[in-house]
């Protein structure tokens, strides 16, 4: 089988497989950096949603990217989930003094130093997915990042306070406006990072993080020429649900998935996801939902998906890749 | 007389004075900040060299504009002579960690927000000089800060190490290579700042500050469009000597202006300054070579120029106020 023979070629590690992962914020990172403390860093690409990304003082800022790489380079701050741990916030505060545009957007010095870099290579022609590459190369990062395009793609809520780009709806109004719809700009002409095709026809599993179904896989989603990729894959589709026992661990996921007129449950999150995955992973905490995820049509499992700590991470990574390998076989 | 009635109709302070002040880097700071503190804010306007500006991580950095700036706001690091007292420098750690280029240039966090807001404002069509009123007006102050000009003009140091940009020669460098030749890249073309016009219309004295007479004061009179205003300036020129004792009290002035093979002292100064100024003060420290000057054809001036403190700085600018005000009378 083709397959076969292309993946002993990659030096495959004992009971490694060659998986893309799908990975938006927090959650997602969790999962990744558990992937990549069990996987060879040949076998492990992770595409990333950039639907979230926005330019503040003129600097392009990719915060799912920068949350997935500051993960995998022991940088994130566990904390606040977002930027540098133990970062300072000098320029920001002085930025305040200007009275400029933004301010409400909370950039650490250490954080904006990756602004800074990935913007000048932007403006030099870098594609977001060299820039990318380039940032993580320098931390040390050896795992494939990759945002999901190199064209803009923009997450934009509909809210009944009026239409707000991703972030001012996050961050400046903290998710508190109630979502009509999310849509995103760009995603029908963008295509997929040439930098992800190789993963792909390499790939042996899929894997969609534990993150935000709307926001933060939804933009992935919405580019027809990734959607093309996870729809023909011909290895297996994995997804973790977000949502634990009716509740989103982190973010906005629930109260977003309940304005839209869907189930907050991890039954909500299969029935989004149910078209582009094979096997659903749910939560121990939410056993009894087993027959609803499996009624549409779904391969099952249930696991302890609750990541707490960096073992967390690895044992839930070891488990998806036991429940990869068992059905591969 | 027509100037005079112009006067009263600005408003003037008793025994003010309109000045026009020329600066490069902290000693011109120095005096400028003397000079705010005894005139009221609408009697000066301070014309900065722009010779020095650069572009780091993408962003336009204008040091002496900065160091002016900083002083005036009462925000300028006293011990280094450049950057934001009690700065943090989180940004510049991050982007050494990424590789990026110019990392010798030191740029502190809070530094960092002028430049990218600087750098912000002129993308979207701001010009140097507006931006600049921009940022002082948010940091309080009142005096005009104007650039010199806002088209590029860039100071260039040919040594017998190579050809430097200036802050590769200044910072990079140390200073260090023999200099053979300053020339300024631009200058040519370059016009003086609209804002500028009205200031030297108005301006009964003309204050070449202690700054560098080569690569601090040089690019402004390197300006045609500049120097033609000093040329025709139909009040008082005076200018402040820099070199003391046959000393620079800061920067590389001495060094250069002797392997420029010129004195270094206060009467190398004064051949250089001599076809734009009328009035040279020098310190009581080179009171013995008053004949000298006066054999310029400069009307000469003995003063305590050395400014160690605020109170310094007041009493110098006083000092000078004085000697004009006699001199207008």
């Amino acid at each position: 089988m083709a397959v076969t023979s292309k993946r002993s070629a990659t030096r495959c590690v004992e009971g490694s497989i060659p998986i893309v992962a799908l990975a938006g914020g927090v959650g997602g990172a969790k999962l990744v950096q558990g992937l990549a403390s069990v996987l060879p860093a040949q076998d492990l690409t992770v595409v990333v949603n950039t639907g979230d990304d926005e330019v503040f003082h003129g600097l392009y800022i990719s915060p799912d990217l920068d949350t997935v790489m500051y993960s995998l380079a022991g940088l994130a701050n566990r904390e606040t989930g977002w930027g540098v741990a133990g970062d300072t916030f000098s320029a920001l505060g002085m930025l305040k003094r200007y009275g400029a545009v933004g301010t409400w957007f909370n950039l650490g010095d250490k954080d904006l130093a990756t602004h800074l870099e990935r913007t000048r290579l932007l403006r030099e022609g870098w594609t977001l997915s060299q820039a990318t590459a380039h940032l993580c190369e320098k931390l040390g990062i050896q795992v494939s990042l990759v945002p999901m395009s190199d064209q803009p793609v923009r997450t934009v809520v509909e809210t009944e306070e009026g239409v707000l780009p991703f972030q001012e709806y996050f961050v400046k109004h903290q998710c508190r406006p109630r979502v009509k719809r999310v849509r995103f700009e760009g995603a029908k002409t963008a295509r997929i990072s040439s930098s992800l095709e190789p993963a792909f026809r390499k790939a042996k599993a899929l894997v969609m993080c534990p993150s935000n179904p709307i926001v933060s896989i939804g933009p992935i989603l919405a580019v027809p020429n990734v959607r093309s990729r996870l729809d023909g894959f011909k290895g297996l589709r994995l997804a973790v649900s977000p949502i634990v026992a009716g509740q989103a661990l982190r973010g906005p996921a629930a109260k977003m998935l309940q304005e839209l007129g869907e189930e907050v449950s991890c039954v909500g999150v299969a029935r989004r996801l149910r078209e582009v995955c094979d096997i659903f992973v749910i939560d121990m905490l939410d056993s009894d939902r087993q027959q609803e995820i499996q009624a549409l049509g779904l391969d099952m499992v249930v696991l302890d998906t609750v990541m707490n700590s960096d073992e967390d991470k690895a044992r839930l990574a070891r488990q998806i890749l036991q429940v990869l390998r068992d059905r591969l076989a």
